[in-house]
């Protein structure tokens, strides 16, 4: 196809694609004339992993281009998806000179020992979660391995879901590497949302158990209230 | 306490509260002088929350202000944790004119009847899902109430667990709306980079038992190999 119907196909500006394809995000087209070249399925493909990754994962462009790169490389399929999956943002890495991240360091090992993980030190998401644990310390609120244990659980069951998924949803063109990225970044709004929902049903049962609502108020309608078992 | 104190004792710059004083952030201390004011536990662990909200949750300034006005809104305490949810940022609303939105709304409402949730269409964590999911569709991944079902459940069980914390974590000064604010923002990232380590941990596994790893890379050590059972 030529660079408008790729365009129109991926909901992408011709001019926004150009961009991807100077800064290396998309493979070049092959050439046909001087001016013009011809796209295929793979590259309407990867233009919507990158727009799900930069808009959906709100990645940035030079890092969707290092996870990218992690995706075309060619080496072992292991450390690929090692490398594709680190080199997604991981927010602020631990501040060493901070005695709690000292502390939460420890907490960390401890739960992830308890959950049989093998894990490296090293690894951003550990680091992200180092820096997360001092965070909730710092607050003074409950962290220790105890208390992060039902979530190492539920995250050890999404990931075998997540990774079920992965395995269900091979297209032809597609590969594992970058199934396993776009289902990385891809279901964790699904994920947070899922919660944040919960969150509201969870309270409104307690909140509704522990007294009578504000009569009158009209702000949780009657006619839902019984069909929370159902 | 003093300026300087709180300061010392927050870990936050003088001019950095100084501008969260002005910007209505943190309530005013009690005036002792013409020049200076005196401060309490309570504008410690505010300024505490305020520097969790904005750097672990990455919460803009002016966002953190309504999440604060809404934990100290003296309405209905149901109420005001809904705002005060709401008030968090929760990402790009789905786009009304793509017809993927109308077919992930079905979807999400589907999911919502499936777990016998009581949820309003309008609420932010219920759009933001609607926007991932639209975007899963149109990356061809697989999102149907079939294949969301166990997040919807996973994120039932994580909700339970963090009101249980929210009750457990009471101390003096701090209010439940506080606790489950906190507790929203500060175990998102807990949360998503436990279910990255669980990911590599699960990848781990099936690679090793789809084939042999390429001998002498060194990239896994033998010694941990045998621990995943334990």
């Amino acid at each position: 196809m030529r660079l408008s119907e790729l365009s129109e196909r991926g909901g992408v500006a011709t001019a926004t694609i150009k961009y991807y394809l100077r800064e290396g995000l998309l493979p070049a087209g092959r050439r046909v004339s001087a001016t013009q070249a011809e796209y295929g399925e793979e590259h309407l493909r990867r233009l919507r992993l990158i727009r799900a990754l930069t808009q959906v994962g709100r990645v940035p462009v030079a890092t969707a281009r290092d996870v990218l790169a992690a995706i075309d490389d060619e080496s072992d399929q292991f450390e690929r998806l090692g490398a594709a999956v680190y080199a997604l943002p991981h927010g602020p890495d631990p501040d060493e000179a901070d005695p709690l991240t000292e502390r939460a360091s420890r907490c960390v090992e401890e739960l992830v020992a308890e959950l049989g993980w093998h894990d490296e030190c090293a690894s951003p998401p550990h680091r992200m979660l180092v820096s997360s644990v001092a965070a909730l310390m710092r607050l003074g609120y409950p962290c220790g391995p105890r208390e992060l244990l039902p979530y190492g659980r539920a995250a050890a069951v999404l990931a075998e879901t997540d990774v079920a998924l992965v395995a269900e949803s091979f297209e032809p063109g597609m590969t594992r590497i970058e199934a396993a990225v776009a289902l990385t970044v891809l279901y964790e709004p699904v994920l947070l949302s899922l919660r944040r929902l919960a969150h509201t049903e969870v309270s409104r049962r307690r909140f509704a158990s522990e007294g009578p609502p504000s009569t009158g108020s009209g702000a949780v309608p009657a006619e839902g209230a019984g069909r929370g078992g159902g």
